[in-house]
């Protein structure tokens, strides 16, 4: 098994013909934790204009591999699928792209796997998609389906880093915040409340259920113990007549 | 309730400088049936470039807004999510692509929603951040988690898109493929099996499960009906003797 599944993941772009695509798809690629890059005749490659638009991921673009046909890229691919934009008259199952990286990541974990992206203009010949076991597609409005291949790579590698590591994210700032706990939270309430009849917002002989609406109000937001201090601090601040605040 | 949520959502990307991007965002917006397009302070636009990225996505350029504060922007929106790369110190909670993607369609079912872009180098700034109600991020590599901005949006409304409308795609060729049926696949089992014994490869005595596992495989592939006539054909064809075949 290996630890990372997508060290065994190869994405093979055929006859690419913009080589900024090139260069996007690599840093597409390594931003997602993917770096076996693939290259069937490609248009031009290697090209300034590649390594530009890689920007952080120029290693993945030198370690690319070139070949000259799709067999050569495939070779050793124990599951491959082709991405496409539109069904075939070929009777390949095809698969939205979430279903097509669960099932890539699954066969990476033990062995070789290969996406492959076609031309710019023409996508994948019949025969490319021939070669693939499966068709994978990014659900797309029908009325204007047509990714850039670097996007759509990125979309695809997205799915596969998903796969293989859920969607998970670690939160802000290191440690978790405070809650505010009960108590706290409750003596905030009653100076609230101390406040609103002193001025005069709050009539206690038709309190219109004010304090009820507050509380859901601050109940719903979670409030973490700095901030019921601030809160606490502003209420009796701004309920105590400036003559009488303490300088 | 709006039809199409996508309709209440507008995308805002803030100081883009590279109009490349800002025609790349409109053509990956288009493609997941996105239109809002608004520009806060955007370096060069209109430029002939963006709309050399934009392909056939040139009408979302056009009516883009464009905007002289993020204030502007934000205008009417009721729920507003801001991108990041990375956790923040601003104690704004974090969540994945995916659940923001969720959250804003829901929203966007009965009023307007934003999703914010920083700039390409500093992303978006703490103030920036502090007018949105939730950060959003993609999940990606620790070591190397800049996506291009373009490539950002697209894996965004590729997200927004599926919470929409679902992950579902329609299969190939329009008409679904008829399966075999259970005596059409026996009457090929029972050919393969005469002319495997009349050929020598399958031994009465010491059949060694070799139809056992030859039925796994074809069982496991849901035979059509075209590709067990074919497969009946072909079975039949090699096992007849070249000179017994009729012309």
């Amino acid at each position: 098994m290996a630890d990372d599944p997508l060290k065994n993941i190869r994405v093979v772009l055929c006859e690419t013909a913009h080589p900024g695509n090139i260069g996007a798809a690599a840093r597409a690629l390594k931003t997602m934790g993917l770096a076996g890059l693939t290259l069937v005749a490609p248009g031009r490659f290697p090209d300034p204009q590649a390594e530009w638009l890689a920007v952080g991921a120029v290693d993945v673009l030198r370690r690319a591999r070139v070949c000259a046909s799709l067999d050569e890229a495939l070779a050793g691919s124990a599951f491959t699928v082709a991405c496409t934009a539109r069904p075939r008259e070929v009777a390949v199952p095809m698969v939205a792209a979430r279903e097509a990286a669960a099932r890539l990541v699954e066969v990476a974990r033990t062995q070789p796997v290969a996406l492959v992206f076609g031309n710019e203009t023409c996508g994948l010949t019949g025969a490319e998609v021939g070669k693939c076991q499966l068709l994978a597609t990014i659900p797309a409005d029908p009325g204007f389906s047509s990714l850039n291949v670097a996007a759509a790579v990125q979309v695809f590698a997205y799915e596969l880093r998903l796969a293989a590591f859920g969607a998970t994210v670690r939160n802000g700032s290191g440690k978790p915040p405070e809650h505010a706990t009960h108590d706290e939270i409750e003596r905030f309430y009653e100076q609230l409340e101390r406040s609103l009849l002193k001025a005069g917002f709050l009539n206690p002989r038709n309190p219109k259920k004010l304090m009820a609406r507050l509380r859901r109000l601050f109940g719903r937001t979670q409030l973490e113990q700095e901030e019921v201090n601030i809160l606490y601090g502003v209420i009796k601040t701004l309920a105590t007549p400036k003559s009488k605040r303490s300088r």
